[in-house]
């Protein structure tokens, strides 16, 4: 294969983001726009990615300068911004001697399979552009064809004549060509315009003059190649994205109740039979196991829910793992470190956290169970809280199998309380407790006959 | 009246759904598709509904034969999937003696309205088909009519001249006849095509030959017969029964925050002015009485809610009734077998099981009540457990009238505190307490002067 | 400028909405829609707000009179309801001497824009109608001009000619002309026609025969002169108006990830670079600051969140206040009266209510806190209780600064903790506390070795 070199184009201000944040950082799917279109165009295997960057430049040094080894990324500062053609310019003694794809950082649904298409079409007879058939095409530069269908100028919208502007075919200004060209044909474009900008689509009428072919290939959808310039479009990709997330989930065998209510950030693998409620929100890699019910308005991020494990509404869990036929909420929590062996059960209004909770194992109600190891068999009553932390240093609570702890009690860290033994309810376990033992810290019950209560105030009355 | 059968067919593999559970098992609005079918079917009265069964027959049989008698279901096997004519060729000789209706287990939206007027063009001169007038008619099969308007013939997409292509007017499939004509019909059908199936289809074109006239009938809407072989396409049928469910609501009086974003599987019966907020969930029968309002991301199931309560957002209530006049939520969750007396209140972050709350009682905060008889003017405390389970077996808490509880109390059943009693907060009550008497459990409070506490372990900072 | 008094027509019975309010008191977006058009237009610097009451009239007054000053809002009565002309005819020798604008309580989202331009008509040789370009204005009054553009009558559809009916201009019922022009004109409406009703509508007829010229404007959407009569044209207006308020938040910069699934009933303010994930719900004066972020299905009344805080998803905000770095949820219930100081935390399953938390100051789990003020650097263990509430009273509890409550402890009210004083887990605390103590109330541990528990009962086996 020959080799690639990508420019990608980051440097815009975004102003009507009205936002702190430069334009291609802002997230779509949870992902930078810009790091979309790196992810997608890394898969090329490029030589190199440049990105040329601008206005917040330092921010978008600090977001992606973690990764840029391995994705082969370089940063080209463009300091002054005058036009798409001047920005690919910042680059064009960096290119490798090949092929050479210009794509955008705030045009971040471009597909793989798209360029691919795109880049099979360049050889030194030829540059590609990216073209797409629009509904309406208004605004957008058209594509100008001869009677044999060659593509020979793009007009754009301000210039064109009226039979120009019934033209349907636009501009995407996503284009490759070989570096030979690129580095003939840059140099010589004008700023000599309203702008006073160098346009990089002007080396389309070069390749045109110069006889050069300007092969074409189209999207599979529009979405690939919208472009973001404020919240309301950046919006509405992140619906086209979400749709098509949800298709693609849904022809792998997924039940989604609502396909226009699924919200994935990040993977979502899902095993057979898979049912997704209403309303639930996916964010990191997360893990669905063969049956797994998820019901409404479900947040769950970077997990494995393994198979046949039934999570209830409004619950979260976070960097947990439910090995299977687990049983989860509804309005559970399970916070990072959360290991669930087979068949264990998290109920209502409980949080855990750093903990190991043994097969078939319980915790089904009002509980706050963290940096705690619990065997198998356990039942942890209602108001069951472990203190952990003494203000200063997180201590480990361990239970062994079968131990049962009755409602409202709490276990001191650190602590440990054998196999089988049973706390009474309303404790206080401060001390360890041996395997098979009843441990309580229970004041004796006391009553006082013919009390009454207090009345109300007279100053409330 | 005729007697009616009706058969329906769900030998199918559903391929497509990529899914261990037969495709009419699939459920829409939380029920099987093809029981929705039946369901439908079975308000005809008809002698017997046929289902001729293929493809995961096992599963179908355990999921219908609990309700077989009730609805006249019978099971017809068909061993080879040799096309919709082999499928109704297997119960020809179980038929009665007058009209027969062919459905779909995987077409579920069909309406009784639609069906009797189908049937009702019936007779021994007539067979009745049900066609349907599509925007874009691609894919299905063209009705054929003569100049005078009559059918006869459906034209397949592949077969159909230029001229055919424009019909507008389907195919749906749904067809009835009588018992004498399929009979006739049926044994003629011929498998000399490219698929090697039986159509059953093809008894159009014997009905026209004979000079038996093809009366049609058509759906009010297009989503009644629209079929399902995909994830997607149960998915957007679901949205349009959605849809359907929502706008009845809405003319029955129901104020809908966002007609979009109600989920209804079951019936949902609602008095005068009951209003609902975004993203509801109600499973099963919901009755919801005049004035009652629901809070967004409420999950209600099998319940009934009195007049003039309020239900606060992300309540799930299952299996409990409130008399009227009660606040309910938000965070609670009533657990099956909750009765809530008029006026009662459940608050936040308290779950409810098995428990009768007398009137005006309220559980506020934070508590587990459950397997618990509470009388009239009862107050319990935030933080309340009543300690029901003892690790083999479950017991019963009973509260008198204007019982107190205090706050972070553990009852620990069986118990029973009298009328007019108080527990002082943070007890754990486990012997009975007389009427108007004040019971404690609580160590004396003592006191470390100049205390300080643990400091960062080393390894920590 | 001239004085204006605005007729806004609210007396119809509104049968289709099946309730028993009167129609225009039903809400749109948290607002009664009558409400709407009386705030809309009370911006127009009016002399008198004339509102035509008939059906459920004491249930308007009772709504509005509270404000009916501040609004320059007079009610008169139409006993019986004889048509739009007779309702105006209830208020005409109220009105000044100057413009009249006629609006209807059912039409909520007519704007002050459109409301202006159309009173910049009127003088005495003119009047103003609004009227609309509607793509299917099947069942409405078209407007129909003369060859110079002048409207010269509006037809009614079932009056209209085919090439009448083929007119996209249609009558809003919304119009504007001089008291002097109204005065003429009103007493010449007549009831002969086939309802028996004055219809305000025949005033163009009348301004055409005299000469007057007929001005008109339209809408910028037709949303704004769109009425209800039934339950789903409310819940069509309500995603309507929904739909521009997150078109302009997103204008103003704000990143929400489902426009279609935001609530806003009220005002929501945000500052730079604010965050709403899907499904949240604004009641109230909401007002976020710079960086805040909303996580998924959040409710939040009437509350100001801080700059820099992020409230985590299924929380419920209620007039509270949190002064900026806050971290508040999941499952997080702010009640009214709730002051976060700057970096306090609040998170799951906790309820807070009328309670001053401190700088830094932490209540992370399980915990109900209200009546409290809690200095700073406090941290609140999981499973706290403040019991506020005798069963009569409430009382406060006060925790000092560096106040650490050991896990499932019970604050008995009135109480005091001093500076730097440690609880100690389980307890429960009626007396105050020192600075720098420690203090508990807890049982001796106590064990018994070899104890069994109790195994399932006879008859449940």
């Amino acid at each position: 294969m020959m080799s690639l070199d990508v420019v990608i184009l980051a440097a815009g201000q975004g102003t009507r983001m009205r936002s702190r944040r430069p334009k291609v950082l802002h997230p779509l799917a949870g992902k930078p726009m810009v790091r979309h279109v790196i992810d997608t165009a890394v898969t090329l295997d490029t030589n190199h990615l440049h990105l040329v960057i601008g206005h917040g430049g330092d921010q978008l040094r600090q977001a992606l300068e973690g990764d840029a080894d391995r994705l082969r990324l370089r940063f080209a500062l463009q300091e002054e911004q005058k036009g798409t053609g001047h920005a690919v310019a910042q680059v064009l003694d960096k290119l490798g001697p090949d092929k050479v794809l210009v794509l955008y950082g705030d045009v971040p649904l471009i597909r793989r399979e798209t360029l691919v298409s795109l880049l099979e079409e360049v050889d030194e007879g030829h540059m590609a552009l990216l073209t797409v058939t629009l509904d309406n095409p208004s605004g957008y530069g058209r594509i100008v064809r001869d009677t044999q269908g060659r593509v020979i100028a793009i007009v754009e919208q301000k210039d064109a004549s009226q039979d120009q502007l019934g033209i349907r075919e636009c501009n995407t200004g996503i284009m490759a060509m070989t570096s030979t060209q690129l580095k003939r044909w840059l140099p010589r474009l004008s700023a000599d315009n309203a702008q006073g900008e160098y346009y990089l689509t002007d080396v389309i009428a070069m390749a045109a003059q110069e006889g050069v072919g300007i092969a074409t290939a189209q999207p599979a959808t529009p979405s690939e190649v919208e472009g973001v310039n404020n919240r309301a479009q950046l919006a509405a990709l992140e619906r086209a994205y979400q749709q098509e997330i949800a298709e693609r989930l849904m022809v792998e065998g997924v039940a989604l109740a609502d396909p226009t209510r699924l919200d994935v950030r990040g993977s979502l693998h899902c095993e057979r039979d898979v049912e997704i409620d209403v309303g639930c929100v996916f964010e990191g890699e997360v893990e669905l196991g063969e049956g797994v019910r998820i019901g409404p308005y479900c947040v769950i991020r970077q997990s494995h829910i393994g198979a046949g494990s039934v999570v209830e509404s409004h619950s979260i869990i976070e960097h947990s793992v439910a090995a299977g036929h687990n049983h989860i909420g509804p309005f559970a929590r399970l916070r990072p470190g959360t290991h669930l062996a087979a068949k264990a059960k998290v109920g209502n209004f409980v949080e855990t956290k750093n903990v190991q909770v043994g097969e078939a194992s319980k915790i089904n109600h009002l509980s706050y169970v963290g940096d705690a190891t619990l065997g198998r068999d356990v039942n942890i009553g209602a108001g069951t809280i472990t203190c952990n932390y003494d203000g200063a240093n997180k201590h480990r609570t361990e239970l062994g199998d079968g131990v049962f702890i009755g409602s409202n009690s709490a276990l001191v860290a650190p602590v440990s309380i054998g196999s089988g033994a049973t706390i009474g309810a309303g404790s206080t376990i401060s001390k360890d407790v041996a395997d098979n033992t009843l441990a309580v810290s229970r004041a004796r019950q006391t009553s006082k006959n013919g009390w009454s209560r207090p009345t109300k105030a007279a100053q409330d009355q």
